[in-house]
């Protein structure tokens, strides 16, 4: 039930537990850019724009918070640009709250000839192969030039698999530049600094833990970056490729391991099974590309389990997606329309798909708030998890790689 | 003011002149599925979708009528598929009124190896090279399957520029086949055939004038199609690549030999200046690419000229596409924004885009319409011109041509 108030500025970051059910909690948490109810679903918007929406779609169906990712923003359009133009949320007209990676990820992931060293990575753009340095000090810079209402520390991003040793020694290096990406914070909240025009005052930063499937590693790394005080906590590097139960074990471990009274993020992911897994182990937020991504390549995410609309056994069906869904696209097109839409290549189809799947990922989130509140959760996981498993067109058993939306 | 009906069963096509302002009409037509004001302007749906909208922002921003392709839908997903669906605007869930071409342009301008005879085309699809044959009456069945609430008779199309004889040939050819058509038509219409599900049966047919850039020609083919009556008359063949002082002198030679009491519609037309201009010259109905395709392609439509979302000079740019504009992308999104989707490739930018120009060319045509009723329209088009042609930043003399949405 804590308001934790950031020690410098006395900056309230204000997160409220309202209600827990086993080890899922209700909250809610205050920003510059209003509330956030959780446990919540970020809409990736990797470049300022949830892809193939508007915003007022989005707040439509729900989305109390977007993110946005700083490696694509700080490439193009630029940080210093955007933070002439007022931040991020003034830039793209969104009004509500905003959270940003730093980066990382996508520099591991998607930049040409990166290397790392103590002082940060060096890297090429994808785009132009222009080179650039992200250190975690330049990560914390560009984050407050974009004004997020919540900014993440630059971590280092572990390939899956990862020797004990590698890992032990990725988490470290983590662990320091979360403590060079706290001070340089407290030092731009304390001093305002020529080269740094800070967009969002109120923003505050989350810290990442690290270490692999390890759970040694995942604790050392846990106490020590709660040892350098955020407002919240994220857990990185799964979601990667690790089997789905290796993931679910991290996260089970890791949540017992942060404070109970601030919220709790699991990066880059996941599913549907994955949220209601994974608010039962405690998180609080998530995001993830797939009801984003999968709705542009034609995979619908239902309450009766996944459905590729480009199967052929569509073309006459008269059935909307998802009957369950009250969506714009459920409530006015049949499958057979959006099959048509997305075999004659129509962004149509990306926009009325990807409408449904993050209605579905939203409402799920709701029906999960609602379940907690009531003290149902455990029955609501239960029925959740037998129904999205029912007809499911593809599935694999491997979570989900996230690079961008 | 009259309110011609079919006179083989009876059924009303309903045009009501209610005012003219020199020769601009303001008028107003019912379909079976609702009415539509005119001057009108369609956008165009290719696929059953105008590309990058939904159907609500259609609705919202006052399209009362849109296009579909017959060429397009006839091949995917076929017409027999729509009809057995209940028809096109159930297949897609459009509910307004709905105009179909008759497929003949994109046999000529899209298809493969394509072959005329006096019976019809022979063509192969652009998706699949698949084989097919277009004769009047197979385009007045496939339209009849679709179910349109105006259908188009089969036209030869003519390629710009062409001689006398070539004109007068083709133009000839399309009177028999218009004559074909309407045969077809009225023989659906009185008896059920088992081999064409109808969907509409208040669909109405519209004759079109050809005749290139020829007087006598447009003067004999005018003749000849209203000597065979429609509900409705285009004016086909133009906007090409003709001259725009040609393309505007025959519109007015034409529409003045076209019957007052009902519709005319002039083909695939045009920039913002074409409207107004073929207004002035008693045109009601338009359709055209240009909105929604320069919008995925970065060029707005404003109430003082042609602005290219792409260019540098829009990075920083706070401001609105236009500051007259009422539209959604104009009161939420500044052309910093704007040009920053376009240049990062998101969807999002044509959607927005698209969302702009469209609104400018209803708008436009509200404005024809209210002036009209006002008296004013003379003035109207005075200061219309003035400022369209105020910084257009890129511009040409030649009218556009029109293959797809």
């Amino acid at each position: 039930m804590g308001r934790p108030f950031d020690k410098t500025q006395g900056r309230p970051f204000g997160f409220t537990l309202c209600a827990t059910d086993g080890r899922a909690r209700l909250g809610e948490f205050e920003t510059p850019h209003g509330l956030v109810h959780t446990p919540a679903f970020m809409p990736v918007g990797t470049q300022g724009a949830v892809k193939a929406t508007l915003h007022r779609d989005l707040v439509e169906i729900g989305a109390e918070i977007i993110l946005g990712n700083t490696y694509h923003l700080f490439l193009r359009p630029g940080d210093e640009l955007i933070a002439r133009r007022g931040g991020l949320h003034r830039f793209i007209g969104w009004e509500r709250p905003m959270l940003t990676d730093s980066g990382g990820f996508q520099v591991f992931s998607l930049a040409q000839r990166r290397t790392i060293t103590e002082e940060g990575a060096e890297f090429q753009s994808h785009l132009d192969g222009s080179r650039h340095q992200l250190t975690p000090e330049r990560a914390v810079d560009i984050q407050a030039r974009l004004g997020s209402d919540i900014a993440m520390v630059l971590d280092e991003c572990l390939a899956f698999p990862a020797t004990h040793e590698d890992a032990a020694e990725s988490m470290q290096r983590s662990v320091r530049w979360a403590a060079r990406c706290r001070a340089r914070l407290e030092l731009l909240r304390g001093t305002p600094s020529p080269d740094v025009m800070v967009s969002n005052p109120g923003q505050a930063q989350f810290g990442i833990v690290q270490g692999g499937v390890f759970s040694d590693l995942r604790q050392e790394s846990a106490d020590a970056t709660v040892a350098i005080g955020f407002e919240g906590y994220a857990i990185g590097g799964l979601s990667v490729g690790e089997p789905i139960d290796q993931m679910y074990q991290v996260v089970e471990e890791t949540t017992a391991r942060l404070p109970g009274a601030l919220p709790r993020y699991l990066m880059g992911a996941g599913t549907p099974e994955d949220l209601v897994e994974c608010v039962a182990r405690g998180i609080d937020m998530f995001d993830c590309v797939l009801p984003t991504r999968n709705a542009r390549n034609g995979q619908l995410f239902t309450s009766v389990g996944r459905l590729n609309i480009k199967n052929a056994k569509y073309a006459e069906d008269e059935g909307p997606v998802d009957p369950a869904c009250r969506c714009y696209t459920c409530t006015h097109h049949s499958r057979a329309y959006l099959r048509h839409l997305y075999q004659a290549g129509e962004m149509t189809a990306g926009a009325l798909n990807t409408l449904h799947n993050l209605t579905f990922y939203l409402d799920t989130m709701k029906r999960i708030r609602e379940a907690i509140q009531l003290g149902t959760f455990e029955r609501f996981r239960q029925e959740f998890l037998r129904s999205v498993r029912l007809k499911p067109d593809t599935t694999n058993g491997v979570s989900s790689l996230s690079l961008d939306s």
